[in-house]
C-alpha cells in the first residue's frame, strides 16, 4: 500500500508542480507581461491546464484512489495520507465528471463573458451583457446538474467548487440570523453618521512612502519578504505557494487605505500561503478553499488591521512617515478608517454593511441556479434589493448589478466565501483571546508574532485538509455561529459611533 | 496528409506551450524571484522539462514525422510545412536515442557542478571543480557516443545540440584561417596601444540615466516594448517568443559599456525573437540556433552599436544625459569604446582578441571530447595556449581555466557559436551595404529602421528553418568566410588605432 501511495504522490506532485507554474504565468500577466504577450500566455496557460486536468483524471489516478480509498476508511483523517487520499478523492470524483466539451464550451463563454461585461459596464448596458449572462447561467446549470449534490440544490454543486463542504442550508443557517441584526446595526449607525469622518484618509499620500510603510507592516505582521515579493497591480491579489507566496497591492495618492488595507489583507493570505505545512508541498493539500483563505486576509485586515491596539503602534509611524498627519488625533484616525454607511459598491464596503451585499449575492444566486428568475429581471431585482437591505438603490447598472467580474467568468458560489471569511475571522479572534487574554495590549506595543502563531496553529499549517465546517469547529471548539462576529461589529461600532449599548 | 500534418501541428503547439511557459519561469528565476523559490522553482522547471521530453518523444510523434516526411521527401524546405518536419524529426531522431537515465545523470551532475565550480572559483581551487568535470566530460563522451556523428568525430554530435548542421570541420575550417590574421592584428594594436583610452568609460554614470538612454536605444534600433521588457539581472540575457521578447542588463555606475553595450546586444537577440514569422508561432520553428543568434546580438552589438556611424546620432544626446562628457570629443568617445587589448577575460574581450579565446575553447573541447586530453591537464595547458594566442598568463585559475560556467552545465560545443556569429554578422554587414551603400549616413542621421527591417528578411524572420550554413549562405549569396570579418576587422581598427594598411 506505501508504494501506491508513493505512486500516487508521484503524480499529484507533477500536477502540483503545473499548478504552481500556472500561477506564475498569472501573477506574471497581471504584473510584469508585455501587452503584446496576451495571446501566447493563454496558449501556455491553457496547455498547462489542460495537461494537468488530463494528468489528474487519468484512469490510473482514479485506481489508486479507490484501492488507497478502501484501505483507510475509518481512519481519522488528521494523518496527511488519509487526508492526501480524502480529498485527492474528492476532486477527482468531482473533476472526472465534467466532460471535455463543457469545460471548453465554458472556458469559450467566459473569454465573451469577460469582454461583452466590459462593454456593458462601459456603456452601462446591461441588454449587452445579458446573453452571455443567459448563456452563462445555463452551463452553470448544466454543470451543476452533472456534478449532483446531497441536498437536491444544484447551487449546492457550484458552492461547494470553491469551498468543498459549503451548502446552501449551511450558510443560509448562518446568514439569516446575521441579517436582521446587521440591518438593525446599520439603522444605528446612520442616526449617528456625522460622528464620523474619512476626510484625513483623502490628503496627499504619496507612493513610495505609502508602499514602504504597509511593507514595513506586512513584515511586522510576519510576512516572509525571502519567500514573497510586494508589487503592483489592477487589482490587489497573492498567487503562489509556501516558498513563494506574492502579493500586490494598488495604491491611490489620496486615499490611503487602498493600498495600506489592501498590503495587509492580501499579507494575511500570503503568510497563509507561507504558513502551509512543509510536508504538504507537492501533494494538492498545499492550498485552500476560498472561505479559509477569507478568514485569514480579512482576520488581519480587519480585526487586526482596523483595530485601536494595531494603530496605536502604528500611527505614530505613520505620522513620521506623512508629517501633515501631526495635526489629527489618532482616535481621529482611528474613526476614519472604521468609517461605516451604505454604498453601492461592495469592493469599497465597510465592515458593516459588507455582509449584505454578499446575502444579496448569495440569495440572487441560488434563485438564478435554481432557475426561480431570469436573467432579464435582475438589474430591477437587484436595485429592489439594495434599496431594502441599504437603503440605496444604484442610478445605473454599471455601479449596481454589473460591478462584479465574477459572474461573466463562471463564478457562481464564490461571494459566500467572503462573508463566511469575515464571520469565522471573528469567531477565531474570541478563541484566540480566551488564549491569551494580554493580546491587545501585546498588539499596542508592537508586538505581533503571537498573531501568525496561533493562526499557523489554527488554520494556516493545515493546508486544504479539513472542510471549512471542520476547520471552524476544531480551531474554535464551536460549529461556525454568526454571533460573534455580531458581537464583534457591534462593540467596535457600537464604540466608534458612540451608540448606546442595547444588551444583546 | 494534410490530417497528419495537423494532429503533428497539435502536438508540437502543445510542446511549444510549455517551452514558452518554462521560458517565463526562468525570467522569473533570474529576475523577479525572491531567494526562497528556488527548490519549488526547480521542481516546477523539471516537471515541465520532463513533460515536454516526453511528450516529444512519443511514439506517435515519431509515427507522423516518418510517414510526413516520405510525403515530403524531395520538396524544397522552403515551404513551413516541409521545413517542420525536417525540423522536428532532426530534432526527433536525437532526443529520442537519449536514455532518461543518463537525462537524469546529466542534471544532476549540472547541479553539482556549478556548486563546485562556483566554490573552486571562490577558493581559486581547481582540484575541487576537477573530479565533477570529468565526470561531466564522461557524461559528454557518452551522449556523443550515443548520438552519432557522420565524420565520426564525437565532438560534432555535441556542436549540433546548439547549431544544428555544424561540425568541427565546418568550424575549424573557418576558424583556421582567421586565427593567424588575428595574432597579426593584435600585434599590430599592442605596439601602438598608447593611442586608445576608455578613461572616459570609467566616470560617473547614474544608474537611472544609464537604463533610460539603453532603453531608447533598443527602443529606435527597432525593439518593441509592446512585446518585451527590460530589466536587471546578474547577467544579461534575452528570453521568451515573438510576443513577448524580454532582455535584461546589468549596470555599473562607473563602467558605461556594461550597461548601454549589454542592452544593445540583448536587443539584437529580442529584436530576432519579435521578428520570427507570426506563422511559425508555436511550431517550434519559432527559436533559432545560439550562432544564428549571435549572428544578429553581435552585429546590432559591435558592427552597429560600436560604430563612428550609430555614436554620430547618439554622442550628443549621451553628452546631454552625461554633463560631464562635453569635455570629451566624440571621436575620443569613439576610440574608447573600441580600445583593444589582451585580457584574461573572455566576456570582457573587445572585438579583435575576442576570437582568440573561443578558438583556445573551441581546441581544447574537441581534444576533451575525443579524449586525446585529460581534465588535470587543463589548467596548465589553458596558461600556456593563453600565453602563445594572447601572450598573456592568467595569475590564477580563476580567470583562467575556471572563468566560464558553461563546461560545469555540460555545454561542450556552445563556445564556438559565438565567434560564429561575429562572422557571419560582418559578412551580413558586407552583404546589406552592397544593397544599401548609403547605410552608414542614415545611421549618422538617426536613421535606423532599415537595420532591423533587412536582418529580419535576410535572418530573424526565418526562425530555424534554416542550418547555420544554409542560412549564411541564403542571406550573403555565399558560404561562410573568415575574409569579411577580418577586413572588417582591420579596416576598423586600422582605423581607431592609425596603423598602416598591409595591403590585403
Amino acid at each position: 500500500m506505501e508504494q501506491k501511495l508513493n505512486q500516487l504522490k508521484a503524480r499529484l506532485a507533477r500536477i502540483a508542480d503545473l499548478s504552481g507554474a500556472r500561477s506564475v504565468l498569472s501573477w506574471d500577466q497581471q504584473v510584469m507581461m508585455p501587452v503584446g504577450g496576451a495571446v501566447a500566455r493563454g496558449d501556455q496557460m491553457g496547455t498547462i491546464s489542460g495537461l494537468a486536468h488530463e494528468m489528474f483524471v487519468d484512469e490510473e489516478v482514479g485506481a489508486l484512489l479507490d484501492e488507497l480509498y478502501q484501505e483507510y476508511a475509518g481512519n481519522a483523517y488528521d494523518s496527511d495520507e488519509v487526508s492526501l487520499v480524502r480529498v485527492a478523492r474528492r476532486d477527482y470524483e468531482k473533476r472526472v465528471k465534467i466532460p471535455t466539451d463543457l469545460v471548453v464550451e465554458m472556458a469559450k463563454t467566459a473569454a465573451m463573458g469577460r469582454q461583452a461585461w466590459q462593454q456593458a459596464r462601459a456603456e452601462n448596458n446591461f441588454a449587452i451583457f445579458a446573453p452571455l449572462l443567459e448563456k452563462t447561467v445555463g452551463l452553470q446549470v448544466r454543470l451543476a446538474d452533472i456534478l449532483g449534490s446531497k441536498s437536491g440544490n444544484p447551487y449546492d454543486a457550484l458552492l461547494d467548487r470553491f469551498e468543498p463542504g459549503l451548502t446552501f442550508e449551511y450558510i443560509d443557517g448562518v446568514f439569516s440570523g446575521l441579517k436582521k441584526s446587521l440591518v438593525d446595526l446599520i439603522e444605528q449607525i446612520a442616526a449617528n453618521r456625522d460622528r464620523v469622518s474619512d476626510d484625513v484618509l483623502k490628503r496627499d499620500y504619496p507612493e513610495a512612502a505609502q508602499i514602504a510603510i504597509s511593507s514595513e507592516m506586512a513584515q511586522a505582521l510576519g510576512y516572509d519578504f525571502n519567500r514573497g515579493r510586494l508589487d503592483k497591480s489592477a487589482h490587489p491579489f497573492t498567487s503562489g505557494g509556501i516558498h513563494d507566496a506574492r502579493i500586490t497591492t494598488r495604491v491611490d495618492d489620496h486615499f490611503l487605505p487602498s493600498c495600506v488595507m489592501a498590503v495587509i489583507h492580501e499579507a494575511g493570505h500570503g503568510m497563509h500561503m507561507q504558513s502551509i505545512d512543509e510536508a504538504l508541498y507537492r501533494t494538492g493539500l498545499d492550498t485552500f478553499g476560498l472561505a479559509i483563505a477569507e478568514s485569514q486576509s480579512r482576520f488581519f485586515e480587519n480585526v487586526i488591521g482596523r483595530s485601536r491596539a494595531f494603530w496605536t503602534y502604528w500611527y505614530p509611524k505613520l505620522q513620521a512617515t506623512f508629517p501633515h498627519l501631526s495635526d489629527t488625533p489618532m482616535e481621529t484616525f482611528y474613526k476614519a478608517i472604521n468609517k461605516s454607511a451604505p454604498s453601492l459598491i461592495r469592493v469599497e464596503a465597510d465592515e458593516v454593511t459588507y455582509g449584505l451585499h454578499i446575502m444579496l449575492r448569495f440569495e440572487i444566486e441560488n434563485e438564478l441556479i435554481n432557475q426561480r428568475i431570469k436573467v432579464a429581471d435582475l438589474p430591477a431585482l437587484w436595485n429592489e434589493r439594495m434599496q431594502s437591505y441599504l437603503g440605496v438603490t444604484p442610478p445605473n447598472d454599471t455601479d449596481g448589478v454589473l460591478q462584479d467580474i465574477h459572474w461573466s467568468q463562471g463564478g457562481f458560489g464564490y461571494f459566500p466565501d467572503y462573508l463566511l471569511g469575515s464571520i469565522l475571522a471573528s469567531q477565531l479572534w474570541d478563541a484566540f483571546k480566551r488564549e491569551q487574554p494580554d493580546i491587545e495590549e501585546r498588539i499596542a506595543c508592537g508586538e505581533f508574532a503571537p498573531l501568525l502563531l496561533w493562526q499557523r496553529e489554527a488554520i494556516m499549517k493545515h493546508g486544504n485538509k479539513f472542510t471549512f465546517p471542520e476547520i471552524a469547529e476544531r480551531a474554535t471548539g464551536q460549529s461556525l455561529s454568526w454571533e460573534p462576529y455580531m458581537n464583534y461589529l457591534r462593540a467596535k461600532f457600537g464604540d466608534v459611533y458612540g451608540l448606546r449599548a442595547k444588551g444583546h
